[in-house]
């Protein structure tokens, strides 16, 4: 047996998200299907994080076994991208590794962008694939919380209803947010993040930009650990999974 | 009368290109139309540039003359995105000008910028965006290319056989090639361009960046004055219209 750690891209306009379901067509099916095409082999792909529907990556990370027939890491990479089409899913790399990696739980550190276009005009090259705002967005105001929410915290208010996690404590190790013109990024560091943290998060920060919140409320929303004190919910279409180290 | 200027952005992908034609919508189509449902009055829409099919936008200029009734510049911008809607293009700015400015006559300068994507792996978000190149490019080689191909000459090699200049002859203010990590960017300035040059230019020196030509054979190429020495040319999907000054 082989354990093989593909590093995954995908627009995420079109599936359900990452994992399967009965609904609709997910990242995880895509793979699956093409693994057995390429194999003939039935496989379950387990990937370093399960994100939602409209939800993309720029680098997620998955791993597999084979049993059946051995192909080197660029003949698996070719062959899973044939199989892929037309699908917006791009193996960008494929390597062998050992049996104790897992995608998921050796996962050290995880990093997800978001991105907000900030214009008065609709969106074209980007509909889908960042938040359009149409406010004027103060950075600044927006840079003000950053210390307030980084760092290990109890985050039951920026948390999903449905989160599966056994506990709200995260440690959110890094937040930037940088402004280039109409864009304004947002980037996140941490191990592992808690369902819809980041979404809940810029979901918050944005009131704060928009001058709808002070920097203070963020705070006090933080530490009411009561998720109606949420700011609403930042759409899909700006969050990247960005990157997984291990 | 009032004449008014307008900032356009568009995704090439589902047009026949910038000019009306029979056989599919154009954006200059896309716009008339839009005017005419806010003002009630058909007009002619001039653009800076005839883009091809395909062939994307960031700053294309547009203006048209409007008789019927005065709307100021913002409600204009806001009226014609709603009506855009939901064709990729959008208004950034509208601006009332005067009678003797002509978005294609009045042109000082037009700015093209073509990028390539050199990986392996399929595209995913920059699909029909970028032109998807295989083999790697040394980037140097094309670097090298820059002062053979800048300044005035007679462009007929790097000239579509349907060019309707009345000239070969033109001046290339400004070639830019840089790379960031597989984006490979190629950026052009010139007062105007013929039909079909940038792509005719690019295709060639992805040959010179794949090694099949030498920077010298780029040289010999424009110098022939021979259309059937060009390089293939280039596909619209990397081609943006970016920037023109009056």
């Amino acid at each position: 047996m082989k354990r093989y750690k593909i590093l995954i891209e995908y627009d995420g306009t079109p599936f359900v998200g990452w994992q399967k379901q009965e609904n609709g067509l997910s990242v995880q099916e895509c793979l699956e299907n093409s693994i057995f095409k390429l194999f003939q082999e039935q496989v379950a792909v387990s990937g370093a994080g399960r994100t939602d529907t409209g939800v993309h990556a720029m680098g997620q990370v998955g791993h597999f076994d084979i049993k059946s027939k051995y192909l080197d890491p660029q003949t698996i990479t070719n062959g899973l991208n044939n199989y892929l089409r037309p699908n917006p899913i791009s193996i960008i790399k494929t390597e062998e590794v050992n049996k104790s990696f897992h995608a998921r739980f050796s996962a050290k550190e995880r990093k997800y962008l978001y991105r907000i276009i900030n214009r008065q005009s609709p969106l074209t090259f980007e509909k889908r694939r960042a938040w359009h705002v149409y406010k004027d967005l103060d950075v600044g105001k927006m840079i003000e919380c950053i210390p307030l929410i980084e760092g290990k915290h109890d985050f039951t208010t920026f948390r999903s209803a449905h989160c599966q996690s056994d506990s709200p404590l995260k440690t959110l190790k890094e937040i930037k947010i940088t402004k280039d013109k109409e864009d304004v990024y947002f980037g996140f560091i941490a191990q592992s993040f808690l369902h819809h943290q980041v979404r809940s998060i810029v979901g918050s920060l944005k009131l704060v930009g928009e001058k709808t919140w002070l920097p203070q409320d963020i705070k006090e929303a933080l530490e009411s650990k009561d998720r109606s004190k949420c700011g609403a919910l930042a759409p899909p279409d700006g969050l990247y999974f960005m990157e997984v180290k291990y």
